[in-house]
Order: C-alpha cells, then sequence, then structure tokens
C-alpha cells in the first residue's frame, strides 16, 4: 500500500466538501494553499466561475483534476427529454476536455417521473452511455459510472453495485470504467471480488472516500468524516490498490448538519489529517 | 399469479404497522373482524400480552402467524453476551413454536458496539444460526434470514442482498430459508434470479409487502403504503408465486408521521383496499 502519511499528493478535494463556504476559486486557492494534489469540481461551480477561468486558475494552481461531477442523469420519460439528456451529457464531455479531467463522473439517474420500471430506468442508462460514448472517446474523456448505494435506486442513480457497472462496462468496451465511493459500495459482499475484477480490466479511474455514521440521520446530506464512521478505509484501499490503481484518493463529504456549517480552513486540515492518518 | 382481489384469506398482518394505535389483543379483534387470514406479532407484544393467552387469542380468532418477529441480533463484542444472544434466539423459538408460527424471523444483526469489522460480524451471524438451527429443527420452527436493506447494514442487519442470505442457506442444509420484503430487496438487480434459486430450494419461506417512497425522508420509520411508492409489487409477486411460493402477504408499515397517526381502523381499511388491487 502506498504511504498516504507524508504528502497531500495523492488527496483530491471534492469541492461538494466545501461548498457552502467557499466558491470555486478560494477552494482552489485553499487546495494550492496547502499542496492538494488534485480537485474534482462540480459543473455548477465551474459555470459560476466561467470555464475558461475555472481551467486557468486549476492549471496555474498546479492542481490535477480527479474528476468532473458530474454527468449522467439519463432516463427520461420520452425521447426528446432522453435527447437532451444527451446533449447535456457532451456539453459534460466538453467541460472535461477543456479542464483535463482524469474522467468524467457518471450518477446514471433513476427512475423517470411517474415510472416505477426500473429495468427500463437501467437500459435507458445504457443505451444513455452506448449514445456518448464515441464522443468522449474522440475526446479523450474516460466515462466512471458510479455505482450509487442501493438507498438512492429511485431517484439517483439505479446503478447499484460494483458488478452491476462493471456488466455494463463490459458490455460497452473501451473509454469507459467506474468510480469507486466508499459510501456507496463498503456494505457490498462481493466487494473484494468485484474491485479485484476492475482491476484486471484497468476500470478502476477514481477512488472517492468519506465516512459511514452510526446512526446515519439524513439520506443524502449525512455522510461522515474519514474515521467517524465504520468503514475500514485503509482494508479497502488496500483492495484497490492491490488492484492496480495508482491515483488520488478524493474526499467528498455531503454534510448539511456539520461539516457545512464549520470553517472551511478547519475542515481543509481535517481533511488532510484524516487522509494522512486513517484513509 | 393468484387472484388477491376477493378475499383477505392470504392477507398477513404484521403488527408494528399498528403498533402505536392498539395492543396486541386489539390488534387481533380487529384482524379477525375484518377476516384477514393471518398475523405476524411481535415478540414484545407477545410479552406484554403473555405468552399462553396471545396463543390462544390468535387461535381462537382464527389467525395463522405467518411469523414471528424476530431473532436474530448475533454479532456480539464478546463470547458471553454472543452466547446470550444463542439464548435469547432459543427462546424465541420457544415462543414462535408456541404460536405455531410458520417461521421466525431473523434480523441478523449489524457491527458489534466499537467495531468495524463487517467480515467478521457476517461469521459470527453464520455461527449464530449455525448454533441455533438444531434446536429449530427440533421443534420444527423454521428459519427465515431476512435480508435488510444495504442501509441497515451497520446497525441492524449485515445480510444485505438475497444472494448471501441463500448462500448462508445453502451451507446450512435444511431448516432453514428467507423472508423476502420488497422494501430490502426491490432495488437488487439480480432479485428475479435469485428469487428463481431460492423457489428451486423451497426456501421462500415469508412475503412481506409495503413500498417505497420518492422521496423517503427517514431510513428507518418512513415506509409506505402498498401504491404509494415506486416498487412494482405485481411484478415481484408474479416472480415469487412463479418460483413456488403459496403463502400469505405481509404487510409491515413502519411509518412514524403518516400511518402510526392514523385512526387504526383507517389503516386497516387501506390494507385491505391495497391488498386488493396493487398487491
Amino acid at each position: 500500500m502506498r504511504d498516504l502519511s507524508k504528502s497531500n499528493e495523492l488527496l483530491s478535494l471534492n469541492t461538494a466538501t466545501i461548498k457552502k463556504q467557499w466558491n470555486l476559486e478560494q477552494i482552489i486557492e485553499g487546495c494550492a494553499r496547502h499542496q492538494i494534489g488534485a480537485i474534482a469540481p462540480w459543473r455548477d461551480q465551474i459555470s459560476e466561475c466561467g470555464l475558461d477561468k475555472a481551467s486557468k486558475l486549476i492549471q496555474d494552481a498546479g492542481l490535477r483534476v480527479s474528476g468532473l461531477c458530474r454527468g449522467g442523469m439519463f432516463p427520461a420519460k420520452n425521447n426528446a427529454i432522453f435527447n437532451q439528456n444527451i446533449e447535456e451529457n457532451k456539453q459534460a464531455i466538453d467541460e472535461a476536455a477543456k479542464l483535463n479531467a482524469e474522467c468524467l463522473i457518471l450518477v446514471v439517474g433513476g427512475l423517470p417521473e411517474k415510472s416505477k420500471d426500473i429495468e427500463d430506468a437501467r437500459h435507458q442508462v445504457e443505451d444513455g452511455i452506448a449514445n456518448i460514448l464515441d464522443y468522449a472517446r474522440a475526446s479523450e474523456v474516460p466515462l466512471a459510472i458510479e455505482p450509487l448505494h442501493p438507498m438512492y435506486a429511485a431517484d439517483r442513480a439505479c446503478v447499484n453495485t460494483l458488478k452491476q457497472a462493471l456488466d455494463i462496462c463490459d458490455r460497452l468496451g473501451e473509454g469507459i470504467g467506474v468510480a469507486l465511493d466508499v459510501y456507496h459500495v463498503w456494505w457490498d459482499p462481493e466487494l473484494k471480488t468485484q474491485i479485484e475484477r476492475a482491476g484486471k480490466n484497468k476500470q478502476l479511474l477514481a477512488y472517492h472516500v468519506c465516512d459511514w455514521l452510526v446512526p446515519t440521520t439524513d439520506l443524502l446530506l449525512d455522510r461522515g468524516m474519514m474515521g467517524d464512521g465504520i468503514i475500514e478505509l485503509k482494508k479497502i484501499r488496500k483492495w484497490v490498490e492491490n488492484a492496480g490503481y495508482n491515483k488520488t484518493c478524493e474526499v467528498e463529504i455531503f454534510s448539511a448538519n456539520d461539516w457545512w456549517l464549520r470553517p472551511p480552513e478547519e475542515v481543509l486540515e481535517i481533511v488532510i489529517s484524516r487522509f494522512h492518518s486513517v484513509v
């Protein structure tokens, strides 16, 4: 396993972690000041800052972009909306290319309005990705399917296990892999096996960390800081690195009642300290 | 598929659904009045009523017992507590036998205090079940592992998919199967395949229904009435019945801010109406 204790070079900060306190420019400046190696911005923040300006700020700060958040959200109640979703994803690919992002994160989407048909939603997801894959390949932007926790299956992502995501990757071929977020997959009895499988096929494109709190009081906005919950972070990172993953560990914490309320400098310092000690 | 529209014979009421409004005696009386076929009581309610009295009331009312809730909760931080858990489960088996319950539901338990080791918790679960299985067989009480939604993996049950539960059943042999609750498994991409597998081995011991609301506002106490959410109830029941399941559909709804606040007669009437139309 790599030694993360002495440098921030392999740390990436997902900007959602301090998005309530700082805008993108402030986050870039904060990351640079702490010699953090990479950043993972969200498209709304890029848009607010301006793509050209954001790209230049990130480059000037010496930050890599571990991923752009996010494409996906494919399933639609009719063809017109589905096609809009495809166009939106192509735009996200353009932005990822401009930012030199190592991948475009795909949160694939849940059930369309008024639908209960999860099988259909899953077909739409695969169709949607197939529709943008050549465009992504031509733009040299790897697509990273992020399997989301099953509690988000209805409203955010109907791809809910690493196995399911890898099955899609295998059917679609080159240019697509997975983003593994411990929050979504830590419970999976097949996690180790499927990480090994992903490694063999070079499909591990990103690795995200935070923690699962007990109790968890909100389905979306109660993620924990690494070390404060029950996820065996080092065990999972060992599996991931044994499978050949050699890129950043990206910290992504949505926390309405704790971390989003704290001073951003304090959050950054604790992120860094936990990255060194428990990730 | 069986026609559920004309009778309540195949309906079972899990007593948790109206536990805030009525005690066990009142629930039994209400079920009998509506010609509901079966009931699934909780052990705390049995204890409050008294086992002998509860058994007689249920029998006199002509109700079957589709399951007793619940055994399980095996993982422990030390051997002494683990052994207490085994004894507690044997007592639950005795109660299930006395009540002529069709199965004892096992909510297997999550991580022991201060532990993050889910692999160890899963081993303890299997050890625990192995420890009580002969006792259950001798008492002619089938044990039903209920795989719980992955959002409960840390604190309630570390068995989180039907496949994982069936793997345990296959390793342990006769006298054990699964309780399938749509709330916990509806999202699973392998659900159909694993239901077929369970059917072949006669391992489907109970079938529970409610619904998954969008949005879901609480991890534990925001279950929906059948038809109010996004679960494809008829599709899943068809799979279950095609796999040979021929027992009750048990309604189990934990709902702190809606159904637990309504008059119990109203809840019963809506349960029955939805059972006839959407289950």
